[in-house]
């Protein structure tokens, strides 16, 4: 049970979880800043959180627990901006899905007390952002993924453990280096994708009469692509050395199935379809 | 109203169609056929439905309606089999992804009485395949084109825009050119990229582990990778040449978002992402 909550970046994953922990009971108050003063206004009237700070530095003051939910490219400035008031008691997480880069950020701006810093990445989100879209049940049933360095404090990485499972979430953990490996595959590469999709169609010129066409199979290929644009593009720039890499291998296994296409293979062609038919039927989110 | 319906496939597509027909009170008697007489038994039990017929001849005696529901490549032989008890009265439709190549498959089989059949392409469908997941619902309210040519006949055309009417679908006319063309890329597309995704991820040494991290981005993303393999390498080959192209628009649109990422270039990436972003979020199914 925390007594105050730090809510840095009042949006779609930061008002969740705060409307989360409320409803848990496990936080008594939520203070919360974000950069647009009008968002904070809004996640007050919503009721996401009780009282409006003016700063980050503010929002942090007196909290036990504080999260940062801002663009991952933000998050070495908020660091540096609320750094005065960090102490080692504090339970300090955020929820970017890339983690290396956090991490050294971290490092940088909390120096001493980096150890108070428990990196999270909830796999969960919407297509849609903002405050207004904050949802208590956005966590709930969802991994959320823990990447600790050697500095961080053993009571906090608890206490992050305890949180996440009392919102009603699958805690894992791993090296800030394998989460980054495996979310380029299975999650910034899929963005990356649809993103480049839908412009290749659009940029026709009878692309909308294309798009006029389309059917539940691209609407859900597709959700991912109505993704908030500056959180994509600071996550695919935070990753991309990684993302590059799955989309050399991605580029390959497409240029593999051209290859029947043109030279007419169907046996080929039904043995590739049937080996991502088969992994695809038999993957459960969440699941070995 | 229709006496009876033949319907030549009794899976997902057919079942499906059946059953919708059927509670819309527009048939009175169903006699179905498909390859495996296991699968007919089923259709039957299930009640999909009423008669088992031997061949896909003897699923044609007698009918006023004919649906074709089988893997596009499969389209011409059933032609050819059912065309001695083809006349001009019937009404004879399929539900085939691809058009021209059935469309070359029906002038090649069935000759002067060509003009019974009306090209469909009802833009519906579920990743799962087979008569047990047979739905009255799956055409409600999606979008069926009609790619009718030169000599399909009109009386034929108008019970066929009658028909999908009644079951709560939305009608379009267009070229059989025209609808290869925009479902190469919207349908045909996104599935061969989903499956060279799928297969890229778990041809890694890490993949089974990537995967188990995967969230709800990438199960709705995939969720057409799962798509049954033999219908669908199918409809890649039947339209390879219009996939091929859409699939080069696809790279070239990648290749760009690559470059950004190569060179650091935060606002050019962030303007292409918006790009997909505002188009997606303004996206509607079945809407221009």
């Amino acid at each position: 049970m925390f007594e105050q909550l730090g809510l840095i970046g009042c949006g779609l994953m930061g008002g969740s979880f705060a409307l989360a922990l409320k409803r848990a009971g496990l936080v008594k108050r939520v203070v919360g800043y974000s950069k647009s003063p009008s968002t904070t206004e809004k996640a007050r009237q919503l009721g996401v959180i009780d009282v409006e700070a003016p700063s980050a530095l503010l929002a942090v003051s007196g909290a036990d627990v504080v999260l940062v939910a801002v663009p991952v490219a933000a998050t070495e400035a908020t660091f540096k901006a609320i750094r005065h008031l960090v102490d080692r008691d504090m339970l300090i997480m955020d929820v970017g899905s890339t983690k290396r880069d956090v991490i050294d950020s971290a490092r940088r701006a909390l120096r001493e007390n980096v150890g108070a810093f428990v990196p999270c990445h909830p796999v969960a989100g919407k297509e849609v952002s903002g405050v207004e879209h904050a949802d208590p049940d956005l966590y709930s049933g969802k991994q959320v993924v823990l990447t600790p360095i050697e500095k961080t404090q053993v009571a906090q990485l608890a206490k992050a453990e305890a949180l996440w499972d009392a919102l009603g979430c699958h805690v894992l953990k791993m090296s800030p280096e394998a989460h980054d490996s495996a979310f380029a595959a299975v999650s910034h590469l899929p963005h990356m994708v649809a993103f480049a999709l839908v412009n290749a169609i659009v940029s026709q010129p009878t692309g909308p009469d294309f798009l006029s066409l389309a059917g539940p199979g691209f609407r859900d290929f597709t959700r991912i692509a109505a993704s908030d644009p500056k959180v994509w593009r600071d996550i695919l720039m935070a990753n991309r050395q990684e993302l590059l890499e799955q989309s050399r291998l991605f580029q390959s296994s497409l240029a593999g199935l051209e290859k029947l296409l043109e030279s007419g293979d169907g046996e080929g062609l039904e043995s590739l379809i049937g080996q991502a038919s088969s992994t695809r039927a038999r993957w459960r989110m969440g699941k070995k």
